[in-house]
């Protein structure tokens, strides 16, 4: 384990389930050699706040001060500025608590005094006292928009929270992603990085975004053998979320095989559930190396051991 | 009282002192026949939100929603945003209590979207069910700046907050000024109204970037014989922060005389305290009428009585 222990981790995240996986990966290995590299195209401009959904769910996972009850926000949570937006008639579908709006407070005003999204990130990590590396995937904003089949137009977290998701998508797009610069440390860390994983989040909304910036596909198309993927797409559905709906009306297959062929050009190794053991030929014949295990995170000890797996697995290749 | 409770009454407002006056002006006069005119140079952005100080202590004041401990804030309040804030090292001098965060995120969404402060100020004070018309001096922002003795420049709430007003000034200047355009209604309101009060407020920081803005001086300077202000100072002294200090630094005297003479150009008539009744002649030598009165407001009882009594007299004048 100690070969383990020392390597050099990187992991594409999302939110909730990248959080789980890394719940897991921070039991196999040391913290510090960790680096999560966190899509913010789902981050939103709401009353005047910089807000990182993804960002923050990492960081409160980690410090063990998520709400268990959602998977979002804090625990022991206040609501008092929010049922004063509410009184006043305002925008009060995106649910912020007392003690989430203290980090946005915090985000917003370094921001404004010049620092950059990588900065304050780690600021906030670093008061948590957390040791994993947690870096946004730019300083530059990169803004998912999602078309309906009726032709409108809509912010991300319109469509994920206002909408609950429930409304037919024909396209989805990453604004500002052409002039986007990754975070500095990005390319280098996954240029040298013993590993990389791309955690079980969404591919089309939370991976997808990741990798339209500048350079960043390009890196772990030199790493392919290094990059493992986990579907997040586990006997035809999604475990959270509306990715098994989007990965339908996009026409991708909404199955683990589905998902494989999204990232068959920049990861070598792919990750199925036990129960989709039968598709391991047809991923196999996407020319990736296929792992069964038992991918569903109900804690962080089973997350621990899917990612002690992965990683035996890779220190079993060298 | 008949004729009195039908006037329309305009009033120049800073925060605390303007506050109390128009709780026991609200007892007097139709409150739908008043306007509070208010001072908006120390408004300020922190955390990204807009907080407009003096127009919420008049809000909340009104609405008897005040901490009466405070005399700023709100009553039954909670903290975990700024114990947030004061975890990640961040700025916690300017304290926001959580139902006070939920005011200015509405402000600050609502401006975001294209509403003026006038327009999110009166949202927000219909929302609380006054009758009062509250509105800021300027939908443009106006910034109160003070240069210290030792030549630093301040934005106002370093100052006043901040550093607890605890430091020598050598001069204020309100930024923005020249070019600000006072918020539509307040110059037809001053020109139509049958009184104009200038509330006790700070003559050199509350009510003096109110007379900056363009044509509002002019406005009252026309209406002179309907303008009556009262002493913020008395027998010496400021009821509430810094003015006798300020006045001192600034090469004024720190007396009623010393207010009056600040008022002589626009308004005909000033309010003394009985303690400070010895003033009466040097203050209608600078041509003005004098009225003496119990000035110190310490309950709304007490307030409605000097607004009785103020108005009485201009009554009487007819």
């Amino acid at each position: 384990m100690t070969e383990l222990n020392s390597s050099n981790v990187v992991v594409l995240c999302g939110g909730v389930g990248a959080a789980k996986l890394l719940q897991g990966l921070v039991k196999v290995v040391n913290p510090e050699h960790i680096t999560a590299i966190v899509n913010t195209a789902d981050d939103l401009s709401l009353h005047g706040l910089h807000i990182s959904p993804d960002i923050d769910t990492i960081t409160y996972t980690l410090a063990d001060e998520i709400n268990p009850e959602t998977g979002w926000g804090l625990k022991e949570e206040g609501w008092r500025a929010m049922d004063m937006v509410t009184m006043y008639d305002g925008i009060d579908w995106f649910r912020l608590g007392d003690r989430d709006i203290g980090t946005h407070l915090f985000r917003t005003q370094r921001l404004s005094e010049g620092a950059s999204l990588t900065d304050v990130t780690h600021e906030i990590k670093t008061k948590w006292g957390l040791k994993v590396n947690i870096i946004p995937m730019s300083d530059d904003p990169v803004r998912t928009i999602v078309t309906t089949a009726k032709g409108e137009e809509l912010n991300f977290q319109d469509y994920f929270v206002r909408l609950s998701h429930d409304v037919e998508i024909s396209e989805i797009r990453f604004e500002g992603h052409q002039t986007a610069q990754p975070t500095p440390d990005a390319i280098p860390l996954i240029l040298n990085a013993d590993m990389i994983l791309i955690a079980p989040s969404n591919p089309l909304v939370s991976i997808a975004p990741i990798l339209s910036i500048n350079g960043i596909k390009n890196a772990l198309q030199s790493r392919r053998d290094s990059v493992t993927a986990i579907s997040g797409i586990v006997n035809g559905q999604a475990l959270k979320g509306p990715a098994k709906r989007l990965l339908e009306e996009l026409s991708y297959e909404a199955s683990a095989n589905g998902v494989a062929r999204i990232y068959r050009d920049i990861a070598g190794t792919f990750v199925i559930d036990s129960l989709d053991k039968s598709e391991t030929n047809r991923i196999e014949k996407l020319g990736m190396r296929c792992i069964v295990a038992d991918t569903i995170m109900t804690n962080s000890d089973k997350a621990a051991d899917l990612c002690r797996q992965i990683l035996s697995d890779k220190m079993n290749l060298k």
